[in-house]
């Protein structure tokens, strides 16, 4: 079947722990503070009580990321620096206009670049690759945020097509860090030649999370 | 001793545990929420992982008194939201004019409170009680907060008198939303008679706190 694409082998994709933790840890780290403002300016209770557990999600996950790097004998803060400009400007830019904007930010980014780092870190040596996956696969923000837009979209239809439009515009910077995380720890030409099937399933999974908030992706 | 003031007995007062837990549990969610506002604008990558630790615990605390609450067979949000407008304004109130003074607001008002609420506690059932001071009297944010700010005043000597003025602004509204506590769950003239030494003790912490910081209480 010539259209359909190969499934990719992310083991054939090796990237280098240190650089690879780091920016997973920080990427963690925005997406807690970004959940942490969903909290703060929630329009009720129920919605704080749930996006707070998500924040609290992402903070483990930041905090066992880094646990990792201390194991590998670096200092976090030093591995993760680099990493923070970009990343900071990433989650401003994913910021929206307003609350539905600010949780369909982080479903998308979210969505797509924990799938990814988690699929990366089959490249990792077994023991480690094994305990990121477990760290990173922890569900979090995923239902609570999927279920406070589609009840906000139920309310008002007239969000879905702002919200499409919102969601569509975060794709780009988000595959431009995906990218960045092999530019960090691959020789480019190898990370070249695999890395177009990576972006297919991250879009491909991007067009699914859409596709679950009834909005075109 | 005449000066000396009689050891507080707390189990003489006796708070309703609904609006205890649900006033004590909307109050953590403030601190996390100030905390969570502390990372995000935190200056360094190493004050964001300190306080980032802190914002957990008061996340911890904030979901563990909800489910103490469940447990009751109340619905945390119901029993929490006549709280929400006072903490509120008390939180805004309390986030000062820079990170220092957001800083000091938290360490000033969380110092207050989760020792006041814990200390409360043990006029609740005897069970529900040695649950809610484990919860309350875990390590918080107390001694990242105070090692930022120590560093701050050592390397900036004039941001002492600044904070001093504004830890000493804080205790007001704090004692406001520590009266309202015993307002919220026991008849105003039983609580009348006992609450002045109450609130001696928790100035008296208050100055401890301040003293370790080298501020003027």
């Amino acid at each position: 079947m010539p259209t359909e694409l190969a499934k990719v082998d992310f083991t054939e994709l090796v990237p280098e722990p240190v650089p690879f933790l780091g920016q997973a840890a920080y990427i963690q780290l925005e997406f807690f503070e970004s959940l942490a403002k969903a909290v703060a300016t929630a329009p009720t209770l129920p919605s704080k009580e749930g996006l707070s557990a998500a924040a609290g999600v992402a903070l483990r996950k930041h905090h066992a990321l880094i646990a990792e790097l201390r194991r590998l004998g670096v200092e976090p803060d030093d591995v993760m620096a680099p990493f923070a400009p970009a990343t900071d400007r990433f989650r401003q830019a994913s910021a929206g206009a307003d609350w539905y904007e600010l949780l369909l930010g982080i479903h998308v980014t979210a969505g797509m670049l924990d799938g990814y780092f988690s699929r990366l870190a089959e490249g990792l040596p077994v023991d480690l690759g094994a305990r990121v996956r477990a760290i990173l696969d922890e569900e979090g923000a995923a239902l609570v945020l999927e279920s406070e837009l589609r009840a906000a979209i139920g309310a008002d239809p007239a969000l879905a097509d702002r919200l499409a439009l919102w969601g569509r515009s975060r794709v780009g910077d988000t595959l431009l860090i995906a990218r960045s995380a092999l530019r960090a720890s691959e020789a480019p030409d190898r990370a070249g030649q695999q890395v177009e099937p990576v972006f297919t399933e991250l879009i491909a999974d991007h067009t699914r999370r859409m596709d679950a908030l009834g909005l075109t992706a």
